[in-house]
């Protein structure tokens, strides 16, 4: 069984309806270790800006057999997240996922997919933009081309502007994955050493979630109106209880480059970072 | 305005039904600093005792002026749970609340209300009562007698058995809340200054849960069903990230006495306990 790229390309949007709660807005913010009462307290709350990527979403639709893809070796590349308006706390909220791009790296490499996502409140004002580059490691050399693939922002080669140090929970994962992704790697050790980790990681997106609040924090002025586009791909995984520090470089008209390492084992976890601000 | 006993006694049962997700199981985990993944893991997933606190909850009810009470003035005095099953994970649960018995302590010390709460699945199953003495400090004086309210239970003077140490994150409120107690006191600094309170306090209820943990832990070798009732009496609070020591000592037929001490300011915050384990 392989990817057949007129089948997915073809695959008709996948339509997810969310009722949000202030509770839900909350639990996202303390699943991304959010201290500020801005995202913690339902009588002056703000929606997180990289919450985006929990609304709408349709869950993992790769186990599909008729997609026909390696499933099991599928990972999260990279993610682009664009705010077209502030995020509501409560409300409709309505997902609609395609496949908007497939590259092929080749058969030893694998396959790119661009699954892109429009979110929408039910007055149908659009929220975000939501793209996922996800890496199906099995499924290259499907007789497609690499070329077009989105290119990664390059970083200066300079010291960083600013410099963001945040802790993240030893139960992080286990209030992020309330959000949605209860994929056990992320809670059960022994799922985590079958995937070659040494203990349950962290989501990848409560990562990003981490570095949202640290761009928020240092060139936002903690106002999540501001942050507009959070673009970055995933390096290495965290480890619940680790520290995210998120180094930050000005670029020109409010635009950021940034990356991430954990302190603990001085490890790049995320890279090519991009951000846009107003 | 005052109470008028003959009122609040013939009040008809508040009906509470509450749709029970393993979410909220979880969340409320979370929300006492459970570690455990028999807790945290929906697909092993085991109920706290202690969280037949927030089953079939009717909320505050005290505000209703019907009630004739000073409810600004009332504190969670004491808590008694006596467990008839298991709780569930998950499912329809119906809690019936009425006030079951009034003391009078005095003009100038308050009343005492008993209020009682059974708990049921929706099969009919009791799975527990959760009496909670009520400490009215502005309504005492109402005619009543202060004869027949609970007996503390006496702590041995001697040596405790065993002492369990457990550590509350500084967001333990801030997770607590979401299982269904959003009053500001526990997350709004103004409102604890108002209340003369150094900053947020902890749930009284959420030290209770983080108790039942120790509880549990101790004597109950981690199996929630082994834990059949928890009494005791809030003493002070806790604030979030102090460190809770529970002192335990043994008495016969796998009954309990307890209390409970933050370390950092080596206060008394639960006293009088009172467990039965099997």
């Amino acid at each position: 069984m392989a990817i057949d790229p007129d089948t997915l390309l073809a695959m008709p949007p996948i339509v997810t309806r969310q009722r949000l709660t202030r509770r839900d807005t909350i639990l996202y913010a303390l699943g991304i270790g959010a201290t500020e009462l801005d995202f913690l307290f339902e009588e002056r709350l703000k929606a997180l800006p990289t919450m985006a990527v929990t609304l709408g979403y349709p869950g993992f639709f790769w186990r599909d057999p008729a997609l026909g893809a390696n499933w099991q070796k599928i990972l999260h590349g990279e993610q682009s997240t664009i705010l077209h308006a502030p995020l509501p706390v409560e409300g409709e909220i309505i997902g609609s996922t395609m496949i908007e791009a497939l590259y092929d790296k080749g058969a030893g490499k694998g396959a790119l997919a661009m699954v892109t996502r429009e979110i929408h409140d039910r007055a149908g004002t659009h929220l975000a933009t939501s793209r996922s580059m996800t890496f199906l490691r099995g499924d290259g050399g499907f007789g497609g081309s690499s070329e077009g693939a989105p290119v990664p922002h390059p970083l200066p080669d300079r010291a960083p502007d600013a410099v963001v140090t945040l802790a993240t929970a030893a139960n992080q994962a286990q209030i992020y994955r309330l959000s949605g992704d209860l994929n056990p790697l992320h809670i059960d050790p022994e799922v985590a050493a079958g995937a070659g980790f040494d203990g349950p990681i962290l989501h990848g997106l409560a990562t990003y979630g981490a570095i949202g609040r640290a761009l928020l924090a240092a060139r936002c002025a903690g106002d999540p109106a501001r942050l507009k586009r959070i673009d970055g791909r995933f390096s290495a995984p965290v480890y619940p209880g680790e520290t995210i520090e998120t180094s930050i470089w000005d670029e020109e008209g409010g635009k950021l480059a940034f990356r991430a390492r954990v302190v603990e084992r001085d490890r790049i976890v995320f890279t090519n970072g991009y951000a846009e601000t107003a």
